[in-house]
């Protein structure tokens, strides 16, 4: 299949190149040892991740003023913590421990092949962030984890959330590319879809453990590779691999 | 002398880490011999570079609509050209060849201690540009001359050129950190001045050659450290030695 290739490839982060859900439960589970905290983190990683895409809507709707994902991920927290803390002492987490707490969405790992999955694809193209994370969790993210990106677009830079079309239309305009010139790696269907909606080419890379093993067992993961996307991969390799790099 | 170091450096771009003035010369007189033009391509650069303050300053005083660095270097060798051009036949340069020389801009080498040194810096420190280049010109030039940021803060992300205080301000905003956390390094002391004036720390690095032998050889050019900088350094080596890293 002759294609044109993209000049860029950005991508989604959270889920697609990093396994947060993993990193916080096995970070969080390292508090509780250390700090004897009872803190369910399986629980609320879930129901902090839960309230992410109803949040941003509500930033995307105008009924909450431009937060940045930070001042988002605090303000769930400090809702939903209280339900998963268990035997915890409510006094044992203080101002400088909830603070801790939110920074883990800036100490996730990558999936095993995403560091050197994305420096094959850096060898061949400009790749960056294409995310809802602000711009300083996004940078302390790639330091911590090692993601060698070129530059970071975020949703803070144009002050919209995805899948508002000045997301994603963010990355050609400062790139001076056409849209066509940049596709979008993504493990999240609908995310791709709003790329495509806007011009962009879509890669679609499946993460079948992002939401936990059980979740997976249960089937409810949507691995199936579709037509519609440009490209279809196993993981950053097989993607590199198909793009000849 | 204990010094809290900052936890971002933050590079003012041409002149700094790429020699504009020797690679626009070194690849315009190879233009010159594969294509038989006559260009004067040292007179050509300095002009172009001398247009450079003033056409920014039209657009931080408003004479001029928001138009990036891109638009102003190809608005300012249009002007230029013609006076430069010697024997070259005047339909030579077609509207493809005028892009490509504006994109010289994108393609400039580091000074020998650029790569090397950005790397020692960046295993301690976040790194990004802070130029009044835009987007897709830093990009393109990183991976030309291999320079390895961590991200790219540019004069086009908050529409303001230096010295303006959205720029420099743009750096600490987005990484969450505070003014004096970011450092500010230059070759240019008006441009340090400016970042102090807006509370981020500085380093100078001499960059002796930036105009030229025979300008740096008219002792022109004020290579003089100053104490009122956090940092006086020969290269980027020195500046990550000074910094421990």
């Amino acid at each position: 299949m002759a294609r044109v290739l993209p000049k860029a490839l950005v991508f989604d982060v959270f889920g697609t190149c990093v396994d947060w859900r993993g990193s916080i439960i096995r970070e969080g589970k390292q508090l509780n040892r250390e700090r004897g905290w009872d803190i369910d983190w399986a629980g609320l990683v879930d129901a902090w991740r839960g309230d992410y895409q109803p949040n941003m809507a509500k930033v995307r709707k105008g009924t909450l003023p431009w937060m940045n994902l930070d001042a988002l991920h605090m303000m769930a927290l400090k809702n939903l913590l209280p339900a998963y803390m268990g035997a915890t002492p409510k006094k044992a987490i203080k101002a400088a421990e909830l603070d801790h707490i939110c920074r883990m969405w800036h100490r996730l790992h990558g999936w095993p092949d995403a560091v050197r999955g994305l420096k094959r694809l850096k060898s061949g193209f400009i790749i960056g962030t294409m995310s809802n994370g602000n711009v300083g969790l996004l940078t302390n993210m790639a330091k911590f984890a090692g993601l060698p990106w070129d530059l970071v677009f975020s949703a803070e830079w144009v002050q919209h959330y995805k899948p508002d079309r000045e997301t994603y239309l963010s990355a050609p305009k400062m790139l001076g590319i056409k849209p066509e010139e940049v596709m979008l790696v993504a493990a999240h269907k609908s995310d791709l879809d709003g790329a495509a909606k806007h011009g962009l080419k879509t890669a679609f890379v499946i993460r079948p453990l992002e939401y936990g093993k059980a979740f997976f067992e249960a089937g409810k993961y949507d691995l199936k590779f579709e037509k519609r996307f440009d490209y279809n991969a196993k993981d950053f390799g097989d993607l590199a691999k198909q793009l000849g790099c």
